[in-house]
């Protein structure tokens, strides 16, 4: 159970309508495998994202999208993140050399900590990005968090796979889920294991011009 | 391809957010297994469904969920359907004394094809309504309908394995799916064999305060 005071919070997480959170096949170019750029191009448009210096060719958009993408930030002191997030799937750290697709100033900007079985030490970089590398229980990394950040809310950063764990661990408070209108037919699905979550939860939505849905989901009481 | 002057329509269909059509377990009591009534229940309070004699004990709905159930009916001369909607998953037929979910007087008042790989004489039911069963491919399906309806459009009643079959062979113009936001675990999946299915038509979407989301589908070009 999460705190009061600190809310454990997921942001603009992206699935398709056959649930799957990313595709198949992740490469070092394609962190989203074939999903490729679908799965995420609703938010490049918005304000938000062009302000954490990923480019859309377009003015930036204010509209619903970034009603919801903008939230992000606000009082996060530190993501939980699984490793194929940061880095391919590799197994063992093939060397350290390896930091994330985000450039040399990722657009954290606090304390990430990142889930794989395989040590690593800690890896500073610019912009108060600090990637922690942490084996344990969803339980146990988000207390590791907390002590990371005191007092502030936690945001789960995904992968499919990690926010999968924190919902079966039922320690999400406040979930943003956003369902683009495509088919990826394979990759890593959300909602495998959590039958009847939506008891545990008060769920709106919203609709997007952009095509997307935005879907709220509340923790119950 | 479908005619210009008899398109192939899809209502009401309705799939929770993991994509199941229909639960797992299939009984003689629980047509849609162990999702029970969860995946329709949006449905039963709209003036359309209490219309076709489904009662729920509420007065009649008519804002955006029966604005969209109302379509329904409207110019459909055939429906084509599941042997598993209008039956028990069972083999062959046990004796010819099952005559669906519906009682004396089904909904359909039309013929309906009920697809099949086992033989059955017609039945002809109270209400205009009469089914056919027949075994062969969705176009042959199709084209057999429209034998029987010249003229009309034919809606694709579902469960989810023929609605399936039918996305599958392109043979759908337009589709109105309801997704609601439960988490069913098992079932029969909508999606599955359908990557890119998007790319074919043009989706809308439109949030109900029920908490459903309904999605348009048209076939391009
Ligand atoms: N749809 C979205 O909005 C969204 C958001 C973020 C990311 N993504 C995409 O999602 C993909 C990654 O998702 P994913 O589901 O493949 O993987 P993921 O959740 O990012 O990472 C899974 C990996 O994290 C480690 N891990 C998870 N839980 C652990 C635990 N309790 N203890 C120790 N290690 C643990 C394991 O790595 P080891 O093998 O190292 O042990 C596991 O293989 C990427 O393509 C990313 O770009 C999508
Ligand atoms: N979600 C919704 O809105 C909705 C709408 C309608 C129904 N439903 C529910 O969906 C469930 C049924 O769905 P389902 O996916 O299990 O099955 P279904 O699509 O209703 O029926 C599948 C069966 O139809 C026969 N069939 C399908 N294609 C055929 C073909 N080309 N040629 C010959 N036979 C063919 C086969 O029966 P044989 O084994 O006899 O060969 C097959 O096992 C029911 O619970 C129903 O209540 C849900």
């Amino acid at each position: 159970m999460a705190s009061p005071t600190s809310r454990v919070r997921v942001h603009n997480f992206t699935i398709s309508l056959d649930g799957f959170g990313t595709g198949a096949d992740q490469t070092l170019k394609e962190p989203f495998g074939h999903a490729g750029t679908r799965l995420m191009s609703w938010a490049f448009p918005t304000r938000t994202f062009q302000n954490m210096g990923i480019h859309a060719d377009v003015p930036p958009s204010v509209g619903i999208d970034d009603a919801f993408a903008r939230h992000w930030g606000e009082n996060i002191g530190v993501e939980i993140m699984g490793r194929n997030k940061f880095a391919p799937k590799a197994g063992p750290w093939p060397n350290n050399g390896w930091q994330g697709w985000w450039g040399p100033n990722p657009p954290f900007h606090t304390p990430v900590v990142v889930l794989t079985s395989h040590p690593r030490e800690p890896l500073h970089m610019e912009g108060g990005n600090s990637f922690y590398f942490f084996n344990g229980t969803p339980a146990e990394a988000l207390a590791y968090a907390r002590e990371l950040a005191p007092g502030t809310d936690v945001r789960i950063g995904g992968g499919a796979t990690t926010l999968r764990e924190f919902l079966a661990a039922d320690l999400v408070d406040e979930m943003h889920l956003v369902v683009a209108p495509i088919i990826l037919g394979r990759g890593e699905r959300l909602w495998d294991g959590l039958e009847k979550l939506e008891e545990r939860f008060t769920i709106e939505s919203a609709t997007s011009p952009s095509g997307v849905i935005h879907m709220m989901f509340a923790r119950r009481g």
